[in-house]
């Protein structure tokens, strides 16, 4: 930190990424990624003639992207925000309706605490269940913003669809953001919610299900007030925020929709051999309804089976917080994939 | 704007990019693209193997493209930023070094005044000169942050190295940011002044001479300190800023150096054509270090011009601020499309 360094900032504590070696030698399975590639409609599009349309600034409006994931939710183009990573969406519905303060569960998305600190946004931090679920009643009349991952990240829990609206419904003055960035997995979206609530806003991404990180796109969902709230904010900070060539692509996913939907179902089996594989070991292993599995060996610390699996090069991702440490997050890989982390897994407990 | 709306943000100005026509009918002049495609490496680099890869989260420390910058202006990696566009380094740079206040001048990059507003930092407006030259008095000793652009925009005027070595020499306690956008088309950097004044960062960008506006990448090149400043915003907002492609293209691009140098040097010909020619009609134009030209006639109003080009198929920029509200900011493009525009304008004039 330099000696110039405003002090508001002075105490922000950043949000550590997982790890991203760019070897690639590892099985990968700490960052929530597909283990397939984009569609061939994708990779076309990536190749196609953007590349030498790149001296060109990028379309601000993003319409075509708009209006391809207007069309399949079944929303207007005008109830579409679209963003560099669903992390912008969240960072910008922070600025634009934290007002009054944030309220989210204390075992959630990490980022959500580093943004409101960044944003200095007072924060009330629910506590989950005993069982990892989110208790639908700390978040009636909450008097301030309400942000829920579901599925939750790192659980896989999910929250249903009538307990949003109960959240939404009590909550009219303050906005309401579902973060869906695992929906695809055996979720249910809160999309079609946003008709009837012009409080609530969806956020999903481009990263997940739809083989996509490396892209950066993401995207929000709801009311056009709340929408034009986000379109202020990025034209007061970034324009042009995302750029060419991850738009093509991204359009040419929403179109995908076969082939990410198979990539889904594949995955959700794994996640099914795998769940049960574990739990064959002794593991405790949440019921998801994510691209991960959240699990604890009783008689194995977490810490170490993570560095042990490192060691036998499969990274899954660890996080130090007390009531989690026991625990791994572990991301739905290729059967192959998960295969070999239960066979190392059998040996390491 | 939403019932929900931050009313800290509610009075927020919002930046007004150019037109982006995505029809790309126009002979387009008016937002400082190159008219060039990007070097044969980066569409190489483009069409490579990085979209089957696009699956996996990019590197958010971006290393490849710091190592290639570090080399290619002589510093080291801690030295260099990499972001989504020049603009996410000034917001940031804004954010971090702008507690006491930030000071600019009144005809420079919009975007200063609107990202100051965003932050609720204070801002100390300084009038150019008669002739638009930036006058250097009034950055000494400034008890501020310090913001040029050099080349200034949208006069394409500059300021010295030595002049920026006494504003940086005085201002010892806040940081002196040079945005070095157009910076390639005759300016010169202070980039190697960064080895001798820990309090100044020059930024740079991808979108003008290397014809990567598409892409949006930019980075920022300072005292290690500063630098990691940069880096404790952006692991708090979006750590995963510059996609997989983008960087690709970027380091590409930076290794294309001969490619670029003489795009510039055409862009620059270009440039003293259009100077002489607008001249010969009758215009006042600025002496231009800059891919554009800032010009007015005295008996043609700047908005009708504006205009009127437009309808005849030329897109240039107009500012309706008093002070320049004559004028066009007109992009360099080729030798074909400025023959083009200049016989328009004789038409219309």
């Amino acid at each position: 930190m330099s000696t110039f360094f405003n002090s508001c900032y002075k105490d922000l504590v950043p949000y550590t990424p997982g790890e991203q070696p760019q070897g690639r030698t590892y099985i990968k399975l700490n960052t929530n990624e597909s283990p397939f590639p984009p569609s061939p409609a994708v990779i076309e599009a990536v190749n196609g003639e953007e590349a030498k349309l790149l001296r060109l600034y990028s379309d601000p409006t993003l319409g075509p992207l708009k209006k391809a994931l207007a069309e399949r939710y079944d929303v207007s183009p005008e109830n579409v925000y679209v963003c560099n990573g669903s992390d912008e969406a969240i960072n910008f519905g922070f600025m634009a309706w934290g007002e009054d303060g944030i309220r989210f569960a204390d075992i959630t998305y990490g980022f959500y605490s580093v943004i409101a600190g960044l944003h200095h946004v007072r924060t009330e931090v629910m506590p989950l269940a005993e069982d990892f679920s989110i208790r639908k009643e700390d978040y009636l009349n909450a008097g301030c913003m309400v942000v829920i991952a579901n599925p939750n990240a790192p659980t896989g829990k999910v929250i249903s669809l009538a307990e949003i609206e109960e959240i939404c419904a009590s909550n009219k003055d303050h906005v309401v953001l579902i973060d869906e960035a695992y929906v695809d997995f055996g979720g249910e979206t809160a999309i079609p919610l946003t008709k009837k609530y012009p409080n609530l806003v969806v956020a999903q991404t481009f990263s997940k299900s739809r083989s996509l990180a490396g892209a950066r796109v993401g995207y929000a969902i709801g009311n056009e007030a709340l929408i034009n709230d986000l379109e202020t904010i990025k034209y007061s900070t970034n324009p042009y925020n995302v750029n060419r060539i991850s738009m093509a692509a991204a359009v040419a996913a929403v179109k995908s929709r076969d082939y990410y939907r198979k990539n889904c179902d594949i995955i959700m089996e794994n996640r099914a051999y795998t769940t049960e594989a574990l739990r064959k070991l002794g593991f405790t292993v949440i019921d998801s309804k994510s691209n991960f599995v959240f699990a604890m060996h009783p008689e194995k610390d977490g810490g170490e089976l993570y560095r042990e699996l490192k060691e036998n090069g499969i990274l899954v991702r660890h996080f130090d917080s007390e009531r989690i440490c026991q625990y791994n997050r572990i991301t739905i890989g290729t059967k192959e994939q998960m295969e070999t982390l239960i066979e190392t897994v059998s040996r390491l407990i």
